[in-house]
């Protein structure tokens, strides 16, 4: 065996996350970002969640700049996050003549528009540039800013997908005035994450002002709240993009969360509910560990219950939870790497959580 | 509008192309590359072209390295490289435990192979390893040695793909020894593309060896052809891995050829037979420019013929050939930036061929 060659290089990765209001404003030109040509292709993919509100805006942009678009409406849920949605988008693509690198795709709606265009985006032609313009709070937050895309395939979540970094993300607030109240609550599940397993301030910040951002939808208050979660996890990925290390503060209440969320597909749970529940099990078994103090634990539980963030559910068993566990460890590698907070606003990795913990856990929650 | 955050980091990448021969003999630990744990998971993509071949040979190997080893047989032509085979493939691993990082998928095959199961290793949970193993000369001298994978979709060549490194490429020149005189030939078409466009001394060596080394299915002779091929198209890629740069050398004889090879789908034409065709073409139309002499252009053609390389087609018309080179400029960003020779052994970029010229180069080859 001798080497003939050894093949070594880097890819750059480089993209900015900017904020703009009023974005179909007709004097905003974050749309056009990206566009060398103004009459070339121009291909949005629409959450049908948020379509027939934004349709108006988005063709009165367009035809005042002058541009063609093309809108693809797909549904924005768990369930319509495969490998069928991913081949509309492509079927659309292959009618049009995208230019590979100045034509933007545009990805307009929440976590799972995010995911199913960036993916489609990251693999025709190999890739093409993908706008990220998230809608909703989970978008917003979480499922716009790194560089992770996917499918949902065969019962697992994100079987399917890519590591592959927008062009821009675009985030604009105004988006969050519109979204039912569950929905915000959703997104509010991955901020606490952040806040519990990396940043104090913003747990405290939480603490404060969580309810009455909630209430408001983000418009009179939270932007601090926002700010620091966003920059907290872009902070945290940027490091570590690849997921080299498998060691991820950011993988907190994503342990068992990808099993709860699939078991309950039917019944539509939201992705950040079942983070919810994934972070108040984890806490417990984290205070049981004496890594957080009992008033900690306490005080989480009620902050989540004040939020309107659930901490259980009935479809939870252990047996349910260890297999979510057993599936982790395939994708950890071999390793538990369950991030636990420690104290709260920072983390350690545990890896031998066992089955009675699980239990316990369940039955404390119960 | 303001920026939030900017997001800043390198991906590194880093791969060994290795040689070695008698792959499947007990004590050769090539196939153990990658792997952590004997008593894993252990996937190979087969190709059905080779698989009866060596079905007894693997099993032995494993056996005797008492290793459990899933084997899933694909169809190794340009019909199969699709979405369904890629399906195929992803399902098979969804029975398997496998895990993220330390149980690489073994693709072995031809260029189809390659190109189908780096394509499901670079998504499938966002990405595991993957060794290529090429068992075919084109996959051998160019579709395992780069990062690119995909497969053909509505009709488009590598329509979906990515840029994605393999783990390891294991290089047995013993796999050559029994694949049939075409397809030694169809991989002879991508080293002449190298020597035409980069490596005069190749073109020489391809010259005085070219012939002999074919007969001999490279046994005999032609060692340092496959060495001197491999190495001036790595060169090439490294530098350029991810096409940030669209004027590609190793783009010559890919200009007309994926329409070419897609219009003869049916009639099993093989990648190099049409890239052959295209390097003809190419270089044609070079001549009348006298970018090249006219007696080189005799000597590439008459070369080309004594290696049993096609030079024309009776599908070959001038819309065929300008509906490739629109669909190529789509690619190339609006530019055409077809690579010629200039002289054999450099190349220079075309922006502003003609209808007229692949006209009249049709003329001349037929």
């Amino acid at each position: 065996v001798s080497t003939l060659y050894e093949v070594k290089a880097t890819k750059p990765i480089n993209y900015k996350l900017i904020k703009t209001s009023n974005l179909f404003s007709h004097r905003n030109l974050s749309l056009l970002i990206g566009r060398e040509h103004k009459n070339g292709v121009c291909v949005i993919v629409v959450d049908s969640a948020i379509y027939d509100l934004l349709v108006d805006e988005i063709n009165s942009y367009y035809n005042h700049h002058k541009i063609e678009v093309t809108l693809i409406k797909i549904e924005g849920n768990e369930k319509k996050k495969t490998m069928d949605s991913y081949q509309e988008i492509v079927n659309v693509l292959d009618r049009t003549a995208l230019h590979r690198r100045k034509e933007p795709i545009i990805a307009l709606g929440g976590g799972v528009v995010m995911d199913i265009a960036g993916f489609v985006a990251s693999t025709y032609r190999r890739s093409v540039p993908c706008i990220k313009i998230p809608t909703t709070l989970m978008g917003y937050v979480d499922a716009a800013i790194g560089i992770k895309n996917g499918v949902d395939h065969n019962g697992n979540k994100n079987r399917l997908g890519s590591f592959h970094e927008p062009h821009t993300v675009i985030l604009d607030k105004g988006f969050l005035e519109t979204l039912p109240h569950r929905h915000i609550v959703n997104g509010v599940a991955e901020i606490l994450k952040i806040a519990i397993i990396k940043d104090k301030s913003l747990y405290d910040l939480i603490k404060t002002e969580g309810k009455a951002s909630i209430l408001s939808n983000f418009k009179l208050t939270g932007d601090e709240i926002l700010d620091k979660s966003i920059i907290g996890l872009i902070k945290e990925l940027e490091s570590n993009l690849y997921e080299i290390e498998l060691q991820r503060p950011s993988d907190f209440g994503h342990t068992f969360s990808p099993v709860i969320e699939m078991k309950n597909l039917e019944l539509d749970m939201l992705h950040g509910e079942a983070v919810a529940i994934d972070i108040a099990i984890s806490c417990t078994i984290a205070a049981r560990r004496e890594l957080i103090s009992m008033e900690s634990l306490t005080e989480i539980i009620e902050l989540m219950k004040s939020l309107g963030l659930p901490t259980t559910h009935h479809s939870l068993t252990t047996e349910l939870l260890m297999s979510g566990l057993e599936e982790r460890i395939l994708h950890r590698n071999g390793n538990q790497n369950v991030p636990v907070p420690s104290p709260v606003g920072e983390c350690i990795f545990l890896q031998d959580i066992s089955r009675d913990e699980i239990s316990h856990a369940l039955t404390y929650l119960r």
